[in-house]
């Protein structure tokens, strides 16, 4: 499967994070957005984000050429559930104007992905040597955000990676791809009802559940492997999975659409040119989480 | 202000349905979207949708060259409550893909409104005659969507038109325009608390309100005028005012945005070319209300 690139070393990124010193980690929790692009911006940070500036909304990255930006955006707004756009940049300006004040798409984010003809060329810390003046940046909800909702409301979850699924975006003219999805179990269904309502307040960041059932039901998206594969690695994202015990066979195994998403259409599509972040390195934004939730 | 055009007979078209008889009025309540659209393209049907096609979702239009398609779109995704796009079609191809099969966005709305230069220049029944290869047709969400749901919720609600308001939309590079925005009244606070929740369910048909406040405080988002005006006609629509005495003084006045205001853009903008759907005459889809409710 073209989408399960090999890191070099997968769980670097969060045995970095898990290396520090408990007062470094408070101290990087509790950072405004401002002060972590600050330090991402400067090299002095080129790890995951998901411990960073806790509470604040994070979104995932595409950039694209003009010529190709409206039919991407198009290709977005005609699915949501995995592209659930916050803000897109005028061509040549990597600044957002909605999500962060002060902020520059091509050295705020720890690790980019450079894809070319739809196949990795790089994975940089910025990508000052490859912007052009003809770049349009596409920022999107993430799933950390309902995730962070989850935790407010008290409902226990496990995560089980990203993975690709046999689930089609909507193509256009010259964009298609599979969705990739977000995994999480939950121990009830209770508790999973509770996620459902939770994350479908968050429409700008995934919405509801593309699928749920138990883990011998994941074949019916297209992950046939969940149970074998689950816990060796995530199979898309350089994230560590903290949780490597196999689901219990009534766990409800949930999935949402997710942020590598794009990479999936830059492969499928063979698009001559498409920059995203690397996954888990995301952009943190000013907003707060419930600033996004739609009701 | 230059977007109260003055229509030559502005209540004909609701007399028109309130002179139908009422077997004939039950048939185009009940008729289906592809029925309903198929009397729209022989001609036979030119007049305000409000009343057609019971519980099926309506849409707001508008047409933009390709050149500046991808900006409107952006300007559209960075105003989602008075511009929450449904779909996009490609450019050239009149024919929405998600929202309706076998439609012909030339010919299936009742009537257009043509704009040169941010001036209307032209009110067909069709826009044959203005189409061109390099046109991109948007599909908007409309509140006659949450108003349904009013109903099924029995909320209660007067109508107060459209108004232009001070509010202004987050502008692009060469787009912006203020808000136009739908104004209704509700009994009781307990009916406006129901009336927020309801349609911010439906954040693709314009979600929550932008102000709510008694009639006298109309002032606050431009409208100053309102107690004075709001019964005469709609300065914005030609749909007839069904509500002809004042509010009450504790009548709670809520304002959504509203589907006119692609208008306002095309007029503040000096937009070369664009054309719009005359208000009222909107496009109906296949879709029922239900299926756009976020929740």
């Amino acid at each position: 499967m073209s989408s399960q690139n090999k890191e070099k070393d997968p769980f670097a990124a969060e045995l970095y994070f898990s290396r520090l010193r408990q007062p470094e980690k408070e101290r990087i929790l509790a950072m405004s957005p401002r002060e972590f692009r600050s330090i991402v911006r400067t090299g002095e940070w080129s790890s995951v984000t998901k411990d960073v500036c806790h509470g604040y909304v994070m979104t995932n990255l595409a950039i694209v050429p003009e010529d190709i930006a409206f039919e991407f955006l198009q290709f977005c707004n005609q699915n949501p559930r995995p592209l659930p756009v916050l803000e897109v940049t005028a061509p040549g300006r990597p600044y957002p104007k909605i999500l962060a004040k002060d902020a520059d798409l091509r050295t705020d984010l720890p690790r980019y992905r450079v894809f070319k003809d739809g196949e990795v060329i790089d994975e940089p810390t910025d990508i000052m040597n490859y912007w052009r003046d003809d770049l349009v940046c596409f920022l999107f909800g993430c799933s950390l955000t309902f995730c962070h909702a989850f935790r407010e409301a008290n409902v226990p979850y496990r995560r089980y990676g990203e993975w690709l699924t046999n689930i089609a975006c909507v193509p256009t003219e010259h964009l298609r791809g599979h969705i990739i999805a977000s995994v999480r179990g939950f121990y009830s269904i209770e508790d999973a009802v509770r996620a459902i309502q939770i994350s479908s307040r968050f429409t700008r960041a995934h919405g509801g559940p593309l699928h749920f059932g138990r883990a011998s039901d994941m074949h019916e998206i297209g992950i046939d492997n969940f149970l074998e594969t689950f816990c060796k690695s995530d199979p898309i994202s350089p994230i560590r999975l903290p949780d490597t015990t196999p689901p219990k066979p009534d766990e409800i195994i949930m999935t949402w659409g997710a942020g590598p998403t794009p990479q999936q259409v830059a492969r499928e599509s063979k698009l001559p040119f498409m920059i995203t972040h690397l996954a888990g390195h995301m952009f943190i934004t000013d907003l707060r989480v419930e600033e996004i939730a739609a009701l």
